[in-house]
């Protein structure tokens, strides 16, 4: 065995996202079939090792030791690696992250990485309890600091430091919301929303409205990742993992810094983009963590799209749009395909092997993408995870 | 950056396991504080990637998302790789392996591997039920298949199968709990139990009485991991990692194969010993995961220690004890020590490292040993995981 590998992402699928009538084991079993389906040339005894990422399935399904449960379902034997990984909103991510590792390890040949997350189950109060326990539970979440307010919370600062406007937000929701009106799988998909719409929609959390909010989704999906010499099995257009950053700042509210300068993700993307040789300007689209609006905005600020405070104007200026200075959010983005928490990692990086080989709805297509970045933040932003793809063949 | 790096466990610690009167973070917080008393050279700004093994705090502790909190609570902001690894009672080999191949991909120099898991809480009621859904919830746990029954009915096959006793049973307990009153942290420290005294105990479900089954049981540790180019900052007997394997068998139990033949841990030990290019017979101890009495006993026949069947005479004989052909749970084994499913894994790596520089009681000391061996099973033994060490210096 020689050096450090280089892997790639060579194919992948994901289930329909939305309010879906089957189980947590269903959504698995349907994975793996759109997996194989997918990537024709995939076969199932090559598949060494398996990382499956899920968020809770112990409180929205309560199944936990869910990797060999997904191994069975998609009727993989994994003889080398198995286990799940769990970084809430980013254990998709996190699955993609250990496989990369594994492989360039040398330690597995070709790996499948899984994302699961049944959102809505009969008991939505125990759904809502399972979400509330992301953040800090018993200092942040049981005084009700759950998502939305704390996200609102951040854009109200960001709006007080830097002049950010409701139809800035709404700016990213109606972007997003017209991709994944491109996209089959979104669960928005054929809902149209446009600025007049959002900016009427109920307030969830003041300033954040509803369309300003990813929702509770089921889904999953499913990619391969190959070491280098067996890439061109799968694809003439791999998506070759070149970069990876993720911090971990704090996780009692009371040690964030700044609520709007997110200095994690400002490591994280520097970290992932000098393994990769690149700058932010190189890239030609990014998949990024807009579990609410205002994320977005300061995501552009923290990477070096634009400025800090500058993230409002960015995206009202079509800069982070077809035709701008880098394609946000192609796919559809958390607003606009919902957000079953581990899924959403895995379908990030199967928007970027799609985007790569030019196969998606000509409406978010970007034209000739070579540099692709994938981020998504966890908890309350307190942890960052980035990784970039470039397009090889 | 160079091929593939060698990896070792260089330190690492443990807090006392036990019916523990703090709380989940608290286990967390300790479990540093021990670490960075146990390896005075590491230096938190060292640590690059955290990897947290942990089973259920979703359901123990009604905390998600447990990656930052840890490392808010050991002082460590990770810059490279954060994660959480579940694979129920294997989450904390899960989490050394996930170092592993980090390091050993050139992602990570040095690793911090983490394990806690507060399983006695106010609701015990809630935790049994956290404990049923690690089986195929659904299908076997629901109709009362959990762990007990479980392995009380792979205990009667292999009564019938090969005339296994109930006093070679109670001979697994005998040994590893007399192992445990060496070792100052495990929750039997100090508590005798004699063959006649285990074979009175009550029964739990038969033939496994009370003596036969590991506890639930409060804990956390720590180990450090770092690159060769790093090791010899922190030790002079590394525990090099030159082995791993892992193999998922099956999820449901209308799949299982033969109850007493686990072809899983065949699979996986023959891997790890493959990978190490050495053969059973060169083990000088192993860890193995001796959740009830029947399970040390037929991981003595998968790993090949003797023949099927053998199991029980095998420990009646004193063949796993000191003195005999492998010493089998000097630590004391999770009969002795508690089983506080995500620290057990790391629990076992502490005590690789501690046979290694020859610091543990001399009741459990492994004379001059050089080859180790750690498994854990998980499950419904669907899953099995094996790492070898060997020591350096």
């Amino acid at each position: 065995m020689s050096g450090p590998r280089e892997v790639a992402v060579v194919g992948g699928g994901l289930t329909p996202f939305g309010v879906r009538g089957v189980t947590w084991a269903e959504l698995a079993q349907e994975a793996g079939e759109v997996l194989f389906r997918t990537v024709p040339n995939l076969r199932a005894a090559d598949v060494d090792s398996l990382f499956v990422g899920a968020a809770e399935p112990e409180r929205f399904a309560f199944q936990s030791h869910v990797a060999p449960l997904v191994a069975e379902q998609m009727g993989l034997a994994p003889h080398r690696i198995v286990q799940r990984t769990e970084l809430a909103c980013a254990s998709g991510q996190s699955a993609i992250r250990s496989a990369y590792a594994a492989i360039r390890a040398g330690l597995s040949d070709i790996a499948v990485a899984v994302g699961v997350e049944k959102m809505n189950i009969p008991d939505m109060a125990e759904a809502n309890s399972a979400m509330a326990c992301v953040l800090d539970r018993p200092w942040d979440a049981a005084h009700g600091l759950t998502a939305p307010p704390f996200f609102a919370m951040v854009a109200q600062r960001h709006m007080l430091e830097h002049g950010t406007t409701d139809e800035q937000l709404a700016a990213v929701s109606q972007k997003n919301h017209r991709f994944a009106n491109a996209n089959p799988v979104a669960q928005f998909y054929e809902k149209k929303f446009d600025r007049e719409k959002l900016l009427r929609l109920p307030l969830v959390a003041p300033p954040l409205r509803l369309g300003d909010c990813s929702s509770m989704t089921d889904g999953a999906g499913a990619v391969v990742l190959a070491a280098e010499d067996r890439v061109s099995e799968f694809t003439d257009t791999p998506a070759w993992i070149r970069g990876s950053g993720q911090y971990s700042d704090f996780h009692n509210l009371a040690n964030m810094g700044s609520l709007t300068q997110w200095s994690g993700l400002v490591r994280a993307s520097r970290e992932a983009l000098r393994s990769a040789r690149i700058g932010p300007g190189d890239l030609d689209f990014a998949e990024l963590h807009d579990c609410f609006t205002i994320s977005e905005i300061i995501e552009y600020e923290a990477i070096g799209f634009c400025g800090p405070g500058e993230g409002g104007s960015f995206v009202a200026d079509g800069r982070s749009d077809l035709g701008g200075d880098v394609v946000v959010n192609p796919r559809g983005g958390l607003l606009g395909c919902g957000h079953p928490l581990g899924a959403t990692g895995i379908a990030q990086a199967v928007e970027v092997v799609d985007q790569f080989a030019h196969r998606v709805d000509p409406a978010r297509q970007v034209p000739d993408p070579e540099w692709a970045m994938v981020h998504n933040l966890s908890g309350s932003a307190n942890v960052h995870s980035v990784m970039v793809y470039e397009r090889g063949g």
